[in-house]
């Protein structure tokens, strides 16, 4: 799905990902997230892709929103967890969206 | 590939996609840009991933070197050629990358 309703400025969360071989449970866990995110104060929307990398990019109104999903205590659970068994290795970048361009085929 | 030797501040370009049924000549295409973007003043990486949608950031010094980038001979004529042939739908935006954590399995 792709976010095209948002209007600069507002935040997004780069979170690209390498899996390691153990995997079992991931999947459960990043939708049980996903669904935990949207809830959130100020979450704005997600995209999200994986090939032999994985990026999520998640959008929030602004910096206090990241802070308090960072902190949310089941993603702060989630996210030792994934340190511990699924990611070998993630890189994840906060970012502000200065500005947008769309294009869609009519 | 995961970009992880970048240091903030610096600007990131997410460039969400999706395909149209014509997808001949894309991925010839869209290697030949990555090969482009590689060698322009100013361009740090790139990450890259697609399911459902394609998601690339590229990461770039500046926004004049993203400018720049855009305004590229061979690139302009690339992407006038996917607005007619291969993308349904696309959402770029432009972001300066604030802050970054990395996280790796030893």
């Amino acid at each position: 799905m792709i976010e095209d309703t948002l209007k600069p400025p507002y935040y997004a969360v780069i979170f690209t990902t390498q899996l390691s071989e153990t995997i079992e449970g991931y999947y459960e866990m990043a939708e049980k997230m996903d669904e935990l995110a949207k809830k959130q104060d100020g979450y704005l929307g997600v995209e999200s892709a994986r090939s032999d990398v994985g990026i999520t990019v998640s959008y929030w109104k602004n910096l206090e929103a990241i802070t308090n999903w960072k902190n949310n205590i089941e993603h702060t659970e989630a996210r030792d967890i994934g340190r511990d068994k699924w990611y070998k290795k993630y890189q994840l970048r906060i970012c502000k969206v200065e500005r947008e361009y769309g294009f869609e085929k009519k």
